[in-house]
């Protein structure tokens, strides 16, 4: 008979490796990190709950994916590289096979940034991971919030909305042609965060967040933090939506694929804002990273967020921000 | 009306303060950090769960002291000097007075220890804290689990037992006269992090652990990892326990004290091995960290744990480590 599998006994099969980079790895009180010389530590953690940030069905590869994914998008966010990061881990029970699959899917993509586990808790409780990661980052270089400025151009990576698009098709709230809704789902399951471009930004780009509860609500903090406001085009916007290009979608009414992409959330892109003079300096950093971007507005003096229907006149149409407790 | 308080709010109410030593806290993607030179930064994750590890009925003022304790605890282990925390907090709903209450215990301790808030993470779902907790040590002076030598002395900081002895009596498992239960349940909710005691440990201990699932089992990792074995006087032992003192005591069945001193868990003291020529160097810590400290035993050569009953020879009883999945 199979002996039951102890907390030491998971952490051991499954996430304790030897460290590569850092001092200290899992096994100890502490882990040790020793960031080089002349760098910050830039710090990001998140929380992930089944129900709020994952269904309950999602395999546990793609969970332990999306669970540090969105975690190194905070940190490309900020320009940072990734270095490690700790995994705190609630376990309704000591699940061997899950564990196995969710740990596969967690350090595939832990290896592919250079990112080493090096610590964190197993515990019993309703299933919830949560990731500290870390990153470095050349001392007052990260990009901030806080730093666009009126005339900016305003970018955002990549695509939006087919994460929301697929969530919505599975809580059935509309339906999807299955093979659009197979490539909308892998944005929402397996999500790609911006590392490379974000660090390829640093000098360029003057604020930028990452894109999780939705752009416009996500672009709001962007314009509080740097108290300036914004116009954003449709006519661009709705080029961004990935699934909007399909053939198949042209039943869907506009204004559900305008909410998935201004609001839709779980996009993991990053929205930034670099002055008109950079243009090319982000076009370039975009090709070397093979990362997309498209200009999608501009920053202005006249606070609050405006959104340009295809007249280039502001809609009067609201799209909430994402609140966890709305 | 009130209008209910959102993530947002519940963040900028209770969780957001001016950083005062690091270059940046709460409100961006990330946090910054940025250790001083010739320093190592010390890591530690700690999940909390309800049911598992504090009672449904706890204080919340309390829950977040013993959040943040248990962390710097495991920093006070290494020698580590607290710089900074992250709090990831999943609540079932945004609950202002909880969070006022919670925050209010989290952030004293957190002055007490000039640890600052610097980030995290704020969600919708059962009751879950998540603190991660940083601190520097002068690199290469971390102590670590794996230095005890044959022939060190045996430490522990502080009481053994009281915490176990007050959850049992709160289960209902036995009963304690009130006077001792209220000092008991001191240690419970409101435990002490050595945090002095472990950074004046540096270069005198050879090795150390803090004490959270029980005193056999947590020395029995410093055992494991340093490829030794030890004995343990419970004679020693039996005088750590706080409550055992109390005259009303004198009832309960010893065994049932050695089980909570032995195995309680929950102490958050610090187990540490050092070699008898620095017996005054220790003592000299304590004094000056206002921590007592007893010897309990000594590291042999012959691996496994022993415990030496009160006529020096090694009792046959078992005492369980405690694994959060058994």
């Amino acid at each position: 008979m199979k002996q039951p599998l102890g907390e030491f006994d998971l952490i051991r099969r499954f996430f304790q490796r030897p460290v590569q980079r850092s001092p200290l790895g899992v096994g100890d009180d502490c882990a040790l990190l020793a960031p080089r010389a002349g760098m910050q530590l830039a710090v990001s953690s998140d929380m992930l709950v089944q129900g709020r940030h994952f269904l309950p069905n999602v395999h546990p590869r793609l969970l332990g994916h999306k669970a540090l994914a969105v975690n190194l998008s905070d940190l490309a966010a900020c320009g940072a590289q990734p270095l490690a990061f700790t995994l705190a881990l609630a376990l309704p029970r000591a699940d061997a096979p899950w564990c196995e699959a969710f740990s596969a899917g967690l350090l595939a993509l832990a290896d592919a940034h250079h990112c080493e586990l090096v610590g964190g808790d197993t515990t019993q409780g309703p299933l919830n991971l949560c990731i500290t990661v870390f990153g470095e980052v050349p001392s007052g270089q990260a990009i901030l919030r806080n730093g666009a400025q009126v005339g900016d151009d305003l970018w955002v990576s990549g695509t939006l909305g087919d994460a929301r698009l697929a969530l919505d098709a599975l809580l059935r709230q509309h339906a999807l042609p299955a093979p659009v809704l197979a490539q909308a789902r892998q944005r929402l399951e397996a999500p790609t965060p911006r590392v490379a471009l974000g660090q390829a930004l640093r000098g360029i780009a003057s604020s930028a967040i990452d894109v999780s509860d939705g752009l416009l609500g996500d672009l709001g903090h962007i314009l509080q933090a740097s108290g300036v406001g914004a116009s954003v085009d449709i006519r661009a916007t709705r080029q961004l939506l990935h699934a909007g290009h399909h053939p198949l979608m042209s039943a869907m009414a506009l204004s559900r694929l305008d909410a998935c992409t201004l609001a839709g959330g779980d996009d993991y892109e990053l929205c930034f804002t670099a002055p008109p003079e950079q243009r090319a300096a982000v076009e370039a950093a975009a090709r070397a990273t093979d990362t997309p971007v498209t200009r999608i507005g501009s920053i202005e003096a006249q606070h609050g967020l405006r959104v340009l229907g295809p007249d280039g006149r502001p809609l009067t149409q609201r799209w909430p921000g994402f609140d966890h407790f709305a």
